[in-house]
């Protein structure tokens, strides 16, 4: 291979290939550092014709190739797999916004670009760029279109594939598909962007994206509830769904378990009633006028009448806004704080949310008890982030031995819902098990004919998504 | 083919096996009466399992399937094209509705259910399915989304692909995929349902989809303004874009002399005043308040003040709104009474329309002097209606051995403005000689790849989409 690392190095700027130890470490380990495997090297590229030239040099000598945004995936499918012979292939010198166009508005940025530097690209120029997570700061908008992320606030404008209109890739032999378009129609055959988008990088390299921008808003109404139960919750999303409609940009339940290591560990956790359930909800507008504080509060009004909702509070300053929205951000840090727990991303449809909770509370008292649930989630995507702490006075690694029975478990109780086994965290490496076990032989042929129709030789990011036939 | 006829009858109900000229003939000519092939015969299933039987047979005996909804496409993708051997499969008879949830704001109907029966089974329930068109009547729904149709509400609530959740499909191979999912989040594997959306029956036949349903909408809030040209009205556009949001259900454009072709042959087609260009408007809210109708006036003040709109009028009561409404459908109903015209439904990033516009203008001056202009369209999605009318006492026929050479040329104008030669309309058979003349070898190649990894036998809708390689 060293003569891989040669060409690699002849085509390549300085610095750009990465072959120490201590250099290829960051690269090497996943964001929740649960896996690990040698590259051959890392590349950094900085232009779409180098990624087409050193996907040529890698089909060449044999090396496959595994593409890396900014390493925040939560499923391993950025980094190595066991079997050697990859070479990792960042994206984080492709960092150039091209083009912006206010009059269509569109972005069109390289893979490299944060996310946080798209928002805020848009925010300079008077526009909102709507996906927002967690990882903004770090993960890369490559990485964000091929894992089709979701975040926060998908259910009034879609997860990442609903802001791409194009795409530039790089395909497995080294040819670049320039599809970069910035149209709001386009019916000329295949739209072939949608197998890119949420592929995890099996297909080809994702070097350039053009992106829908929304209106900027200027106003925001926003407000914690607190429920009788997660029922109570899920009432009260759809009495703001279908009054306000598309208005409805973030709508996300806390269970009280939930809440209650938030407020542990995080200064800033406090909620300002104790409840049940919660359940914190935002309209935004885009006018002048107060509508959505209005609508808001008549929802809000509504619901502690009827019993919907048991208390609530609306934000009266920005500064209290902020106050309620880091209570949402302070559930998963409370967790973590507290000792971590098995991490579940499942999705049911939205009625089958309160019996899924309960199927999971009767499974561990079933079968797994005095281990904890910890239940938080996108309520109007009917996505939950079900977590199993362990029991009081046990660490994580005390459940090591049991982890793959647990998550075989709750994702069939997803499952047998009609749900799905990974909403929004995709499947990489961590959830292989998930697709050989709730996944039919028809589905498995197609995405395996797709993988085989574009990339025969098999060389972009081997063991991900699709378990071996 | 006897044979075939006869295996057919024997899995299908009586009167299900069509093979008489005047029963098959309604079925072999497009939408527009340009197209006319015979089929072997046409087959009416009325379960998933038949249509699986159906094809088996099919690939056994060596001939072809069209799948056909209910035949209103406009480019002829749904009618057999030349060459013989093909069965036309009709979803007319699979017309349940599968189910409605409520909470999840989802239905599933079978492929052959009308985009009207939709959106009426929406509006009985309470709730909006928010894809509309001319011929919602009698489309499909199977057809709409393996079009993936547009209309007039695409800017706010997106095309056909937006509202699909899941598709149950059979697959070249007989086999069925039930990926029927009421999912809003599913990253597990590659999103299979995008490839049959939009993919013009090549790849597998819909059978039956979940779709999204939205919010009733309970107030609306309706215009025409006039501007001084067609840059007046992508500014006009802009400023309710910016201030409305998601609220901008619709924006159409139409110029002078298609609205004067509506006034002249449809008598509920008289504009209330007369303009360079008009824009029709209508905002959508679902709460209780005025919200939308003090939006609407602010802009509209506003754009009279600077100039932007030189006159303008608001609906002030529902049939005033439907008066509004009924002059944009009598704009193409004009067209036609007034003998037609070379059709093109072009989308170009919005900020080049008006450059798109005068370039039309050049090129009918500069090579076909005396040939009339009539554009309308969906202004909010950059996509373009360019209807070229023979000269004045001229009929379309005289014009009939120059239209390729005039579409090739619009097309060309869109295309060389990173635009689309086919918004909304699809390929189809009339759009081939675009596919060959403006797509990337990169581009035919990946979709020949799909088509030959799903359809190796290209058993399915053969002479559409993908010109010959």
């Amino acid at each position: 291979m060293t003569d891989l690392v040669t060409q690699l190095r002849d085509i390549l700027p300085a610095n750009a290939v990465l072959t120490d130890a201590a250099d290829r470490a960051a690269f090497e380990t996943d964001w929740r550092k649960l896996y690990s495997h040698q590259a051959l090297c890392v590349v950094l590229p900085e232009t779409t014709e180098q990624i087409s030239e050193i996907i040529k040099l890698c089909a060449a000598s044999g090396a496959k190739i595994v593409p890396q945004g900014g390493n925040t995936g939560l499923v391993a499918g950025g980094v190595p797999a066991a079997g050697g012979n990859q070479v990792i292939l960042s994206l984080a010198r492709m960092r150039k916004i091209r083009d912006f166009d206010p009059v269509g508005d569109t972005i069109t940025v390289e893979a490299g670009v944060t996310l946080q530097a798209v928002q805020e690209a848009a925010e300079a120029r008077g526009k909102k760029f709507p996906v927002s997570l967690g990882a903004e700061g770090t993960a890369q908008i490559g990485g964000v279109i091929s894992t089709n992320a979701g975040g926060v606030q998908v259910l009034s404008y879609g997860s990442m594939r609903a802001q791409v209109l194009g795409l530039e890739v790089v395909l497995p032999d080294g040819r670049i598909w320039h599809g970069l378009r910035a149209l709001r129609k386009d019916n000329t055959g295949f739209d072939l962007k949608q197998i890119f988008i949420g592929g995890e990088g099996l297909l080809g390299i994702i070097t350039a994206a053009c992106l829908k921008l929304s209106p900027a808003v200027t106003e925001h109404a926003t407000a914690l509830a607190g429920t009788a139960s997660v029922e109570g919750a899920l009432k009260l999303f759809q009495a703001l769904r279908d009054t306000a409609g598309a208005a409805l940009t973030l709508c996300e339940y806390m269970s009280g378990p939930a809440m209650a290591l938030g407020a542990a560990h995080v200064r800033a956790g406090q909620p300002p009633f104790a409840a049940p359930a919660y359940v914190l909800a935002e309209l935004s507008g885009h006018g002048a006028s107060d509508h959505v504080a209005a609508t808001l509060e008549a929802v809000l009004a509504s619901a502690l009448k009827d019993g919907t909702a048991t208390d609530a509070v609306i934000a009266q300053s920005d500064r209290e806004r902020r106050d309620l929205l880091v209570l949402r951000e302070a559930v998963p840090e409370g967790k973590l704080k507290e000792g971590g727990a098995i991490k579940h991303d499942i999705a049911v449809p939205l009625g089958a949310i309160p019996e899924t909770v309960a199927a999971v509370e009767a499974l561990l008292a079933a079968k797994y008890p005095d281990c904890r649930l910890n239940v938080f989630g996108h309520i109007g995507d009917g996505n939950l982030h079900v977590n199993i702490r362990p029991p009081a006075g046990r660490t994580l690694a005390d459940l090591a031995d049991r982890k793959a029975e647990i998550t075989t478990d709750v994702e069939a109780l997803a499952v047998a819902r009609a749900g799905s086994f990974s909403a929004e965290h995709g499947i990489g490496q961590m959830r292989l098990a998930g697709m050989q076990a709730h996944k039919s032989t028809v589905e498995l042929d197609l995405m395996r004919a797709l993988k085989r129709a574009i990339d025969p030789q098999n060389l972009l990011n081997p063991g991900k998504m699709l378990p071996e036939a």
